[in-house]
């Protein structure tokens, strides 16, 4: 059997390769009658990027013994959730950041209206995938539609938003920093893996809520790392502790529990999430590679 | 029997109630753990507007002989896409509006971020509401994400206002005025009238496609008097034919037709609009009335 570290990369860029295939069907099987919003969506969703959310969802698929097939268009609608999300969090108004992963942005590369459209349309096309998502029935495609609605809307994902937009230079509890990040990209990282798992029909209870334990603690280990990689990458570059985040008087957990602490923090996370994959056979390998891969990430 | 002016406002004022006390329902059922983002989405939802698009939703419904109830969901998902869609079109990166129906727009009221996060969340709002619209099958209301989907998104609503943002200065044809406007303001009108027909179940194709080319003709006539009370409405109050399309350098019809070509248009679009109805009873009357008020409102 391959290690852990190897199986994970092998696993993620699979699961890229299918996943970037699937995504440029699906956008251009309904063609936007203006070429400029078009492009900006492929830009924006096929420029790249880790899918690790996909990859959550097919990973959850396969360890409910599914056929990771099933789970392919759920994880592209997921996706395309997550890539309007960055884009309209780009916004001038919002983050204003110029760059993303190592290209303009698409307000930059494009126009803020642009911008603002492309991410709209791209919310619209994961709702309208999942409606036809093929191999499932008509049950558990609803039910896939309402969880992800239910994750990224006000109640989820820009309800994390909001609250983060909130709390810029303002401190936090710990309690509230982990409130924010649950609802801000916990929600999404949940609904990946809960996705997948709904692939097998009818999901057991007790299994559906062990991955949804275990995305919980994957949702908050992936941001306590996400905040040490802002401190130690910006380290050996600028040489000294303080990362973007900390420019920007955002709160994080090696501001409130100090570098070793936030360590520590991750470290349980990652024995939590692990923890609900006990009763998981080698099928959920894949799942456990990704949290294993998640807290050693350099990027 | 009422005349159709006074069967169509006592219509529409009944549908009004009915849709603003479930929309407010709706909303509360899911409450953002942002008090802000939430009061930015009840403003902008909850703020007026003559809800001609979920009445025209029970309308269709009714004229296939079904209980208008049916389509009290659908009709606020559809209402919540219109919301959100106005919310992001006011930005100051779109059409920079600070006023709509008369009051502070949302960007204004709250903030830019908030607006944008708003917009985002009605839009989600709708497909999580369709995906658990009660009294239907889950065929039909997958049928109806589906729907909703493609008419409000990059192919359909979204990809006008790209259209429309790169028509601003430029002389269209009467054919490409024609597909901006069916993109941008007709498809979601026509899904409306689509999804209340889908209550059916199963809707007759004929029936369904005839209904499409009464929403299909409504939807441009809508537009076309649009542009006449742009223009009718401004010469009353500043005294000459300029209105703040004009102003904006908009392709408008009147610009392209005249006022009195626009007329003509208006009028044989209304009846390619009532033709389609000729073989619906007593049921399809609220649609016919809705279709008379449209071309006679002031506002």
């Amino acid at each position: 059997m391959q290690d852990t570290p190897t199986l994970a990369l092998t696993f993620l860029e699979g699961c890229q390769a299918q996943v970037d295939t699937e995504l440029e069907r699906l956008l251009s099987d309904s063609p936007a009658p203006s070429l400029r919003l078009q492009e900006a969506m492929s830009y924006s969703l096929l420029g790249g990027g880790k899918r690790i959310r996909p990859a959550l969802c097919l990973a959850a698929a396969q360890a409910m013994g599914q056929d990771a097939g099933k789970a392919l268009v759920p994880a592209c609608a997921v996706e395309a959730i997550h890539a309007y999300s960055l884009v309209h969090d780009d916004l001038p108004a919002m983050d204003d950041d110029d760059l993303r992963r190592g290209r303009a942005t698409v307000h930059i590369a494009f126009d803020e209206a642009t911008a603002i459209l492309a991410g709209d349309a791209l919310q619209t096309c994961a709702f309208g995938w999942l409606a036809e998502a093929p191999g499932l029935s008509d049950a558990t495609r609803l039910r896939m539609v309402s969880e992800l609605a239910r994750a990224s809307g006000q109640a989820g994902m820009v309800g994390g938003q909001a609250i983060d937009l909130a709390s810029v230079g303002k401190s936090l509890t710990i309690d509230a920093l982990e409130t924010m990040h649950r609802h801000k990209t916990g929600a999404l990282i949940e609904a990946s893996v809960r996705l997948g798992a709904m692939t097998a029909d009818p999901a057991s209870a007790d299994q559906l809520e062990r991955l949804t334990d275990y995305a919980r603690a994957l949702g908050l280990a992936f941001q306590v790392q996400d905040d040490l990689l802002d401190i130690e990458g910006d380290t050996e570059i600028i040489g000294k502790p303080q990362g973007s985040d900390l420019a920007r008087d955002k709160p994080t957990y090696p501001a409130l529990l100090g570098i070793d602490g936030a360590r520590a923090h991750l470290t349980t996370l990652l024995h939590r999430a692990l923890e609900q994959l006990d009763g998981f056979g080698a099928d959920a390998d894949p799942l456990r590679a990704i949290a294993n891969y998640i807290v050693v990430r350099s990027h």
